[in-house]
């Protein structure tokens, strides 16, 4: 029985784990960095530790985290996205020392994050797989040779890559020669590892995933797609669940594609499948993100179950709380990532005070964050620092919804991405549900907004000056 | 069509509304005393008129609200609850004056506002209403004779009377000849009528209600039921959606029974038919509010359905955009009315300026208020000032949602109603789904908790005073 989970994370993922064991009567324990003392993960755990003053290192130190989770009575570790949450030896040195990783076994992590063993691995379970090299390729010529042979335009990608980065596109042969040389020194830096591989080059497919749930017993289940197709620069912005593009059949299929993924590596706990969906409607396994997602929000409202609790059942040895059949989704929902950065000023970051910060409420909106009035934002780590998601009964209802819950919001003393959000829900072929992951770059021009000062802003600005004169 | 919409009431019900007509497109006017300037409800609507210097008087006048309306180009009023939403005058000069009555006719309002008339006509359509006189009595001879022929305990209730007032229980003749005049009295001042009838008590009964909506072609359908048994002397405070106290027949029954009694009398838009039920399991009408109610939320939680667009959509004469066997409940609901109370004294009023607000967020986790922090709760209006109501797949999961979500939740420089509810929460018979309206009064203490100040509430004030010293 798992009694005490140190949770190795930070910010709103930490805040959203804690509550998990809150809820589930267990004790949890938060790490924090000094400049993340001041967060609210750090209050919202029953127990938490500074782990150094350095900005990273403590997150990233597993035999540290280990020994804190052992020193500390805790039983099992929850790794959150990010950070270590795909680092196999987190989960190696877990299993030696006898602590639970909620998560894949060490084996299926490092499988995965190879992204040509990941290849190989799905296109024996008869996953189909975007066409690209065997292997790695060791060097130029291959390279170039196999690019010929796929057909330019390709990408050239970094074995060990992931979240967006060691990946270039290569239109024409000279390009792959320009770019070899800094993909394996990007890699090298980014990952260690000069390994590399090519893929063809799917122009602005749409970025369909699976979210599912594995168990110790054999039982595979998905929750159904999520649409991550609203993405600058491969990182996502805004998501979707289910996805409005899809067909009933399609849906059936990646569904299936997703569960036969997993089971061909005897997978356990929650992990998403990410596929491409062309244009002509053929699905190619992306990689497998073998960790909980940033995104797993709106697959929970859709249906209705809470995949971290589920999490940790499964880490437990306890079967899924559903079956397949079970999982039936309700309407859709929406999430957005709210970042603190300059979308008018090509997204520069904007760290800082929070001068004022008032969540959204009413009917079917949710927030996921760490933050709060007074809160200043360290500059160390991601910009993203809250999660507005909305559910709506039908497509359209979830749209309006989402603009009405932006409009909700309130943060002031930093630049956020929600007027740009507004600007995205305001056009036709958002509405439409049609887009790919080409939208944001097709549409330069929604950046293009005018800050308008809500009439709320400015009586709440009031009240909040008021409030402060007569004293905390 | 309905373009633009004046919102007759305030505080969070006005709020929820304006978010209703955002998310529908529709322009909203909100109205508010000289008390209420500084309410979000204000802000919330696309316009906002000052009604009047006093306190009440605006709220409380219909000729003055419909010129208003007509003034500035509305089409149609939603009265919220309280206030004039079941005064019929309110929809009889709505009706004469071309602009739309959110709610059903004044015939209805008038028919199920007089409680005998009421008993009468659901007698007739078979819906079995408690024993108790034909009519009103006209004397306290015939109050004796009549309560002699039911039995006592007996309950002298107001006809005219309505949200736990102008009811006593007489448990002998002493007691009712005691009580005859003072509840004619109270009925006098409070309702403006001096009739009153006699009902059998029935002592301890649970509170469910049928929430149901009904449109102009006939179709009518019943979102399930709510078990509103918490309540402090007639006043619900904690309301749960579906009751977990009832077996599948009886919520077929039930919610049959509901339906039944909208068909009667022509119902149309939203309203809730109030039914007692006996620990023998039998179900009497108790009475049918014509009107939104408070915990319309839970409802909304468990079905998807949005109740007040689709108050606005019934209307507009279209027709429900569901049908009864589309709507299917999932998991549980639960609403906390948050009242500004000190329950350890008595539940004195507690109002104030609000030296910090902080909503409660994650999953299943809703907020409907109008408070915000540096907010100055006026001491006119109603104690309740925020709904925290949370969802959960299974009862389990929806208790301990509710003590994570009322934890999270942050109220600085009033007193709450919260650590009331988390001890309720932690009881055993709550947590077991059994209760009945005789439970508060039995547990007594549940109101002696010492007040804990949790970490989390020391760091929120640490920072929020920094924030105020840097300056907003």
């Amino acid at each position: 029985m798992i009694k005490k989970i140190l949770i190795a994370n930070r910010g709103e993922i930490a805040v959203r784990i804690a509550r998990a064991c809150a809820e589930m009567g267990l004790r949890s324990v938060a790490i924090f960095s000094e400049a993340d003392r001041f967060s609210l993960h750090v209050k919202k755990a029953d127990e938490a530790y500074c782990i150094g003053s350095e900005d990273l290192a403590g997150y990233l130190n597993p035999h540290r985290i280990v020994n804190l989770a052992i020193e500390t009575g805790c039983d099992a570790i929850h790794p959150g996205y990010g950070f270590l949450s795909e680092n196999p030896e987190l989960a190696r040195i877990c299993t030696l020392r006898g602590v639970r990783f909620i998560g894949p076994d060490a084996r299926v992590i490092r499988l995965m994050g190879d992204k040509t063993e990941a290849r190989r691995a799905m296109m024996q379970a008869g996953v189909p797989v975007t066409p690209g090299s065997a292997g790695n390729v060791e060097n130029l010529d291959e390279a170039l040779k196999e690019a010929e042979r796929i057909g330019y335009p390709i990408m050239l990608k970094a074995t060990s890559g992931g979240g967006g980065r060691g990946i270039r596109r290569c239109n024409d042969k000279k390009e792959l020669k320009a770019n070899y040389e800094r993909v394996i020194s990007e890699a090298t830096k980014a990952f260690g590892s000069a390994d590399v591989f090519i893929e063809k080059c799917i122009v602005n497919p749409r970025h369909i995933e699976v979210q599912i749930l594995a168990d110790r017993h054999g039982n595979v289940a998905h929750l159904f797609e999520r649409d991550c197709s609203i993405q600058r620069r491969n990182q996502k912005l805004i998501e979707i669940a289910p996805s409005p593009q899809l067909t009933p059949e399609q849906r059936a299929c990646i569904g299936e594609l997703a569960v036969r993924a997993a089971r061909a590596v005897n997978y356990e706990n929650a992990g998403t499948v990410e596929f491409l969906l062309t244009a002509q409607g053929e699905f190619y396994f992306m990689e497998m993100n073998t960790r909980i997602q940033v995104e797993h929000t709106i697959t929970e409202e859709i249906t209705g179950i809470d995949i971290v609790k589920e999490q940790i059942c499964i880490a437990e040895g306890q079967p899924l709380s559903f079956t397949q059949e079970e999982v039936q989704p309700r309407g859709y929902a929406i999430q957005f990532r709210i970042n603190v950065e300059d979308p008018k000023n090509d997204f520069l970051p904007s760290f800082g005070r929070l001068t004022r910060y008032y969540a959204p409420g009413g009917p079917g909106v949710r927030t996921d964050t760490a933050i709060y009035t007074g809160y200043e934002i360290p500059p160390h780590y991601d910009s993203m620092v809250a999660k507005v998601i909305v559910w709506g009964r039908t497509w359209a209802e979830t749209v309006a919804r989402g603009q009405r819950a932006l409009n909700d919001m309130m943060i002031g003393g930093v630049r956020t991405t929600i007027p740009f959000y507004q600007e995205i829900l305001d056009h036709p072929d958002f509405q439409a549900g049609r887009f790919d992951t080409g939208f944001l770059a097709a549409h330069p021009e929604l950046t293009h907004y005018s800050l308008k000062r809500s009439p709320e802003e400015t009586t709440l600005a009031i009240a909040a000056a008021i409030a402060a004169h007569v004293g905390f």
